[in-house]
């Protein structure tokens, strides 16, 4: 049994800025030499969060729609006049869909789906540079 | 140290289905003779998720009724137009619960209370062969 | 590597409490003399969650209200015929949010973000003995 931890940044743009980083965290998987075990994705921070979903242009759009509905965008939260940054509702989008995940591997490969892809959301206001954390634990 | 990894599959009605998969999981941990640590349940898929509640008919209700009141089943999606499929809301709904469950678990036993139970929330718009895969690290 | 597990228990006040208990799992890190893995925070019971946002006076008051939005108090939810005890909305809350967070650690520190804490979410509608595991796997 090992742990092996890399941490990734990604170049995001805001309001919101959905990306797949399926391919990253397979090849961060791949370089381990880890058989079984289990992988942890973290985003660092408070205004981004991981999801999976199946990555194509109708869901892209559909997921933005969602947040928007659910938590708009376009509406004063008590937050934004903490800081007067205005980025009440990346907060809020961030905390309800979470920062982090757990995959189990097997055979050195993700159990995800053919049509299920790892997301990094971008819930931020504005383009930032955000770590993932990807861990690994297994042998 | 070690781990170990088992794969259910349940077969699931749609729209949505939620099971109590509480007592397959617990015989996992069972049978797998490790104490002390973490034991991750994943769902493969795009379309289902992972949560826990008391599983009992008045919640059963309410959560189907949730799921409705924030992603309405009857309602058409940008990805309904793109496989045609109609099962758009079954995706947003999987996305926002999530896949991914780890509970940790001491002298053999999972932590939940007495009224937690995991249920595999299955939000698409159809039977489906469903798998779960349960891994577990400890010693 | 190694498993070790701590359960702090909580006084919490209903309807919602959020607290912030990025301290006491910060100190159960220091304290296990592990340098790296991955540090799972489960709640048990089904009426509360573990998420993750900036805790100041705003963000509380902003999540306050997303919850009582998103799934209102004032309203009549079945499972609340089931035990006439009123607290359906808290369990739906609970089930939204999750009871688990898995966040990884390095050099013996959460990867956590600087304005990014752990907050225990008491949704029930009165005061609970609440408790957390902590559950840590790494070297």
């Amino acid at each position: 049994m090992k742990t092996i931890s890399k941490t990734i940044t990604f170049s995001t743009k805001g309001n919101p800025d959905l990306i797949d980083i399926t391919g990253e965290i397979s090849r961060v998987l791949s370089s381990a030499k880890i058989e079984n075990g289990a992988l942890t994705i973290f985003v660092v921070g408070s205004t981004a969060a991981i999801t999976t979903f199946e990555y194509e242009p109708g869901l892209i759009r559909d997921m933005t729609e969602l947040a928007q509905k659910l938590i708009p965008a376009n509406k004063q939260y008590a937050h934004d006049r903490t800081w007067g940054d205005a980025n009440g509702f990346s907060h809020l989008r961030a905390s309800l869909f979470g920062p982090s995940l757990v995959i189990p591997f097997n055979d050195g490969k993700l159990r995800l789906g053919t049509w299920q892809q790892v997301v990094l959301a971008e819930f931020d206001n504005r383009p930032r540079k955000r770590e993932v954390v990807i861990q690994i634990i297994g042998e």
